[in-house]
């Protein structure tokens, strides 16, 4: 990454997990603007088998919060990600869903937005299902995959180290480091 | 969107699914780019439990993409995102696995990589398993998830139709649309 780097590109080269936030709200126009962005994801076969619930009001953020370890502060805005099983493509069952990937996708975007809004989240797998589905009314069909706070970061966070890359990526054929 | 929205928000409401491309190939420090963007991705107790492998080599091009009635257009790249089941994090079986999730998103700033770098690029799930890992060389923990071709657009792609926000979006509780 240098000075010629696009600025959407450095935007996904510096997003990092935010867990801990400031009191300050998030304003309606920037939740707005989130939401959008998080839809704009792909969706297979445009199905669009997914829905979120966004939560602002303090209560509901207290009790979900208390049910969700991996949530270790209070957000001022936690976004419910969900994949719709009744708008399922898959015709047989297999280990896993395209519409799910796409909730995911969606979520990257979110916590994208959320960076490019000078804002921070993380997406959380450690919640409570079933109290999590109560509180959020949501009908049986409808399975909570991450929660997202979101909020305006209350510290400078750093990024986690990675694997060195030729650990990750091949080139051409698995294990292959350089190009034939 | 309007002329204030910043170039990453932008870059994130514009990007569309591309799937057909032109012959010029797609260069080392671009290939690096998005490669750099895909694993800045997150990743759940960061376990990077992915693998990717990045072809262009021509003849398997031909090859997976005979095996992938998803991937219609042959692109100068293709990018097999893959879990590695061997770095779950998961202790006990359950719909899904949180390093699946990761992948996804992985491929999703992939995508948005593309985007920024003038390129198109789209996620196919629709390829046979067996003969990609066969082609790729992919050893048994290793699950092909997405395949991901890359390329210069032949065409000015066009975004698909979503769904009225309300329909995908509530506030604070399921089926609720405007804020207490």
């Amino acid at each position: 990454m240098d000075e010629g780097t696009p600025d959407a590109l450095r935007m996904l080269l510096t997003r990092t997990v935010v867990r801990q936030f400031t009191d300050r709200p998030v304003g309606d126009e920037l939740v707005e603007l989130m939401l959008e962005a998080m839809v704009a994801a792909p969706s297979a076969s445009n199905r669009q088998a997914w829905a979120f619930v966004a939560v602002r009001d303090p209560r509901t953020l207290r009790l979900v919060t208390a049910f969700s370890p991996g949530v270790i502060d209070r957000p001022p805005l936690l976004v419910a990600a969900c994949f719709d099983r009744s708008r399922t493509a898959r015709r047989r069952p297999g280990p896993w869903d395209e519409g799910l990937l796409c909730v995911a996708m969606a979520v990257q975007n979110l916590l994208l937005a959320a960076h490019a809004l000078g804002l921070g989240a993380c997406p959380v797998a450690s919640f409570r299902a079933g109290p999590v589905r109560r509180l959020l009314g949501l009908p049986a069909h409808i399975d909570p995959v991450l929660l997202v706070p979101v909020g305006h970061p209350a510290r400078l966070p750093t990024r986690a180290p990675r694997r060195d890359q030729k650990e990750v990526i091949s080139h051409d054929f698995w294990g292959r480091h350089d190009r034939a």
